[in-house]
């Protein structure tokens, strides 16, 4: 086993020849949780040369026969409504505790650059120079495919680094939600008080997958708001109908200024976390998450395979605009297109 | 242009010869609204050999020339809500307004027969033996993906028989809501008062899609609690972020013995079509309810010509089972399928 500054050293070397990291390598250190092997892990992944995809494959292999657990928990809201003061303020709570925090941001708008992995950093300021947190950012791009992979990888490296607690966080805009409630264990949906224009961010959906609704900013002249906003979606909550994990949703307050609440909140999680594990939904909801996903990466590569090829992307477009002005069905376009596909590939 | 007793003469001897019907003989006799013709239009579209696919396509076709408008109205709810007792009730509010109601019935639980369309008639008896009703069930057996084609084709042949609402009625315990939320304007959730066991059978993401949610069975010792229930849902639809209509969904009562509330419905159905028809929003939906049925339904053949492969499944399966103990990524998983898919097919 190297010395940690040996491993420093012998990375900063590859990183200036722009070398290739092995997993062999890697896996070692980052068992170890060294930092530097952990985020040089993180891009193997990222990575999309096909000697690194090789080295990522067999690193998620090796991290995979760790079987550590985390507590993975998704985090949305629409901007604006506190989350990086909120995760500051949670993150102390669970570093109060001596557990590891792992920090793990989609932002679907950004495209990747040193400029996001700082934004991040400054945004959770005090977060950031603490030993036992790790921050990082994933930039999605266009590829919201892509990033659901690569961000299911980074929680498995981020645990087997030995991170407890994984906090996948994405703004409450687009489709990004429901990619993160896809990989996590516990969703946990940032609202303002009000339920006025600050909703309007809000995709319809969101609110029946969250495990709990937070009201944040309860706070100052904004608490009484905040306690009335509590009981309204407390009452709509216990109209959903139940989940498969035997949960009921829950509505809470907190301030990320006075740190009121979120002592309750941890405690919520904690009763979570105990109850899934007792049921089996901990396990059972990891399972089919990860069927899920085989099945739609398949899917999407295979019809990737077609969408991707410009004489079927063309033949497409025009199909639609028929489609769109109602001079073919959809079926019979479908079929039309399907037909014309098949004969290709098998001549 | 033949008589009508010329027709079902002509129809009634292809029948019995098990011969295939022609878009060219159906289409007129449809557009004159002839019942034989219309249940004859959908039979063939139901039916799978390709000669009668053949003709299914050109009826179609013509089906879309005619450009012919209807209301198309979703209705779900769990067994027991009432949704039978309901349709004839509002039914009848329908026709007294000179207007001509078609219902098609989706039930993912049957598989088609005789009995299930003798069951529709008999729960709906008043309703089925109208002249300007038209009742058809669609058994889905296991394929969900077909019924919505095949249902969607019912709908625009009901059009161009002249119907002016269209029902296309579902139970609300499966994946079949969401097919029927593709296929029509206007979503209408059924309900019992008190929030209880009742609430279970219902998915969650539904009542998200509910343009009106109406609490059934408002009457005698119930009416209170359909009230009360009434006001609870008003205050968990406020809380749902706005839909692309624009439209607010909204909580009434109705009871099909008295009739109360179901003016209301209709009224309140109406003020929707206004409001869609002046922002637009009705043509957009049914755009983008094409173009994204166009997309299903290829990629569904697509990955289907994957999946429907006896080579493929087995791996697939294999596989599956290798992701679902953890043995292996999801992500590695699909793309080693893939690849050996891609080398066997370009060989």
């Amino acid at each position: 086993m190297p010395s940690q500054e040996q491993l420093n050293d012998w990375f900063n070397k590859k990183k200036k020849r722009k070398q290739s990291l092995s997993a062999k390598l890697l896996f070692p250190a980052l068992k170890n949780g060294n930092r530097l092997a952990l985020s040089s892990a993180i891009t193997l992944v990222e990575s999309s040369t096909i000697q690194d995809r090789r080295e990522a494959d067999k690193l998620i292999k090796n991290c995979l026969t760790l079987k550590k657990k985390s507590w993975r928990i998704g985090i949305t809201g629409v901007p604006g409504v506190g989350k990086s003061s909120f995760i500051e303020a949670f993150g102390k709570i669970i570093l109060e505790k001596g557990l590891k925090l792992a920090v793990l941001a989609i932002d679907p708008s950004s495209s990747y650059s040193g400029g996001s992995i700082l934004g991040d950093k400054t945004r959770m300021s005090w977060l950031a120079q603490q030993e036992n947190v790790f921050i990082r950012p994933t930039a999605t791009g266009n590829n919201l495919g892509g990033v659901a992979s690569n961000t299911r990888e980074a929680i498995l490296i981020c645990e087997a680094a030995g991170f407890d607690i994984i906090f996948v966080e994405t703004v409450g805009v687009g489709q990004s939600e429901t990619v993160v409630h896809s990989m996590v264990d516990f969703f946990l949906l940032l609202m303002l008080s009000g339920a006025g224009d600050e909703l309007q961010g809000i995709k319809r959906g969101i609110m029946e997958m969250a495990d709990v609704i937070l009201i944040t900013k309860a706070d100052g002249d904004n608490l009484q708001n905040s306690k009335n906003a509590r009981s309204q979606y407390a009452n709509a909550l216990h109209l959903f109908p139940p989940k498969k994990s035997e949960w009921i949703s829950k509505a809470l307050i907190s301030s990320s200024v006075s740190g009121d609440g979120l002592t309750e909140l941890w405690n919520t999680i904690q009763s979570y976390f105990n109850k899934i594990s007792v049921n089996g939904w901990l396990e059972e909801n990891r399972r089919n998450q990860e069927i899920s996903l085989f099945k739609e990466n398949l899917s999407h590569l295979i019809t990737q395979d077609f969408f991707g090829n410009e004489r079927w992307k063309m033949k497409f477009n025009e199909l639609e605009i028929k489609v769109a002005k109602g001079k073919i069905s959809a079926f019979l376009a479908a079929n039309q297109l399907f037909i014309e596909y098949l004969e290709a590939n098998r001549t």
